[in-house]
């Protein structure tokens, strides 16, 4: 009888993840990751959540998200380390890894330092497709950095912004982003102040990366009816947001336990009213209430909407072939016989000698066997 | 000026770690674990230390397991699913990484299967030598499934231990240990229950995998002096220890918070009294108090065993050349420009040319720059 076949392990590498995006487009990606989420979201009650497990040093953090259905676990490991691009290193990389319930074997091993970026913009778009005004053109993007690019496109992809107003404290990420954009069918322009491009925003998308109670945006800011889509302030003492404008306004969020320590509602009492934003999503809380509404999208990313990446990525690569098998489980032909494996070839016992291996080297064993 | 070198990441694959194994040699290989984990817990207030958190469904449990010092960071993915080896796969399969603290950057990345054997083995034998008599030379070994060579040689090599009496519910099991334990200087006995196997023992130890409130040890067995290396009692719902042995015994632990959930006195009441076993390494707690002490090392695994492993496994694999590098990050030549990563080769901006396209091609944006 042939035994059952090892359950392999997929590992998508970094260079396979931009071969994938290349491929099968960027705005495809955009939409499938997005479309998955929101599938996933509308199943909220099927998912075994925590809140992530952050380790914090002096220069950032390190965290662990992990999710699982009954079919399958996923986790991420994802860091935030906002000094590394001093050092040529990107703020945020991260990987993961879906494994099947049934067994506990890992079946995907994936870079998700590019994808995080996809997800966090898909994510943002869908929250902002329910809770922004549904005639948004115009977006500020407060943060030039790594993830700008993504949350553009999202936006003009899936909530139809046309315009951008871009502010960073550094001119050369707001250049970057500006070029990067040449094509895409956005107006773009370059701000020097952060109350220069929100002003006449109908959606504020912040995302800055110090580690710091940070205050970019202020009451005065704000103006009826704008959405803000809030996604650097993302751990204990890393916000963007003045406590006024979270009070002024309808605050949704991802999964409320991990935000309440995480997002910029740190800032506030524990009681202070949010939304978990699935309820929107499933019709059972209303999102926006009026034109004049200001809404806000406390944004931390959870674990949920990785389960959702990597799910979407192991189809897509299994479609399209990429990515490669690793070896990462020791294979032992008798699952029980581990250590066998680490004998030399010549001196294994193969399985069909080892009951006569067992009788003629050990009598003792094999009087108690007849016994 | 020369950007600084991005961290590699090396990959250590399943058959790199039996290669790894066999060019150092077993002994050699759980000796370096041992002291390594030796080390580590004496500076045990050196570590950010949490439980772990664990992911329960029918067929078995998958864990995740973090911990960090002010350099590392560390983490162990691993699962329990007894009816695996039914499928002809591992109970236990596992991996795991070590990352930088200061940039969150991932190192190493390595199985961790064969390597939890061999850190849970160097563990016990650690335990047994603080907390077992000294002139231990019997040892009991119920349970001879993955785990149990792994045991055998630790106690031969660590503890003085001469001579093993098996017992397994499946025989196959006990037959398997006994070739594999042959010419290894150990006396084999294969016994027909544990009763039989645990009679003179001066250490038992129990590697058992059901995923239920077992009894596998009562009252009845236990004999003045003994020493019960708990192994297998390491997950909710999952002992092996009657409660009498328990009460009447000793128990040391690996981390207190842990063990309470997870190991044999999950069936105690909270305030049961145990020791921490760092305590007994650093001198501040006694360990066994007399020859006619019953001790009980209630071992769950501890996080901390796994840095120390992974630890040690990246130095070796750089000393012997093993392992390769893994491109699980993506690398920009620009942190900030992600993005750029995406785009097709000929499309790309190149960074001497960003300023002058963005002057060019955006007309609004290098006015505002001007201005």
């Amino acid at each position: 009888m042939t035994p059952p076949a090892f359950p392999t392990t997929t590992y998508l590498s970094a260079p396979d993840l931009v071969q994938l995006v290349r491929r099968l487009g960027f705005s495809a990606c955009l939409a499938g990751i997005a479309e998955r989420i929101e599938q996933d979201f509308l199943r909220w009650h099927e998912f075994d959540k925590s809140p992530r497990l952050a380790c914090h040093s002096a220069e950032g953090v390190i965290e662990l998200m992990p999710i699982a259905d009954a079919q399958r676990f996923a986790f991420k490991v994802v860091n935030g380390h906002p000094g590394n691009t001093r050092l040529g290193l990107p703020t945020v990389m991260a990987f993961g890894v879906l494994a099947d319930m049934d067994t506990g074997a890992p079946r995907l091993l994936s870079e998700l330092t590019i994808t995080t970026a996809l997800r966090t913009a898909a994510m943002s778009a869908l929250a902002a497709q329910h809770l922004a005004r549904r005639n948004s053109r115009h977006m500020a993007l407060i943060g030039n950095g790594a993830q700008s690019e993504f949350q553009a496109l999202a936006f003009r992809d899936r909530v139809g912004i046309r315009t951008l107003s871009l502010f960073d404290t550094d001119p050369a990420a707001s250049a970057k982003l500006a070029a990067n954009l040449h094509g895409q069918g956005l107006q773009v322009r370059i701000c020097s102040s952060t109350a220069e491009a929100v002003q006449g925003a109908d959606i504020v998308t912040t995302l800055t990366a110090d580690k710091t109670r940070a205050t970019i945006i202020t009451p005065d800011m704000v103006q009826p009816g704008m959405h803000f889509n809030a996604v650097g302030g993302d751990c204990p003492g890393k916000t963007e947001l003045h406590p006024g404008v979270l009070q002024a306004a309808q605050v949704f969020v991802e999964f409320e336990p991990q935000t309440r320590v995480e997002g910029d509602i740190q800032q506030l009492p524990a009681d202070f009213a949010v939304t978990e934003f699935w309820r929107v999503l499933a019709g059972v809380a209303p999102g926006r209430r009026s034109a004049q509404q200001v809404t806000v999208f406390d944004s931390v990313g959870f674990a949920l909407e990785d389960f959702s990446a990597l799910s979407w990525l192991a189809d897509k690569a299994a479609e399209l072939g990429i990515g490669q098998v690793l070896d990462l489980i020791a294979q032992a032909p008798d699952p029980k016989n581990l250590f066998g494996l680490l004998q030399p070839p010549r001196l294994a016992v193969v399985a069909g000698a080892r009951a006569a291996a067992s009788s003629a080297e050990f009598p003792a064993a094999a009087r108690r066997q007849k016994a």
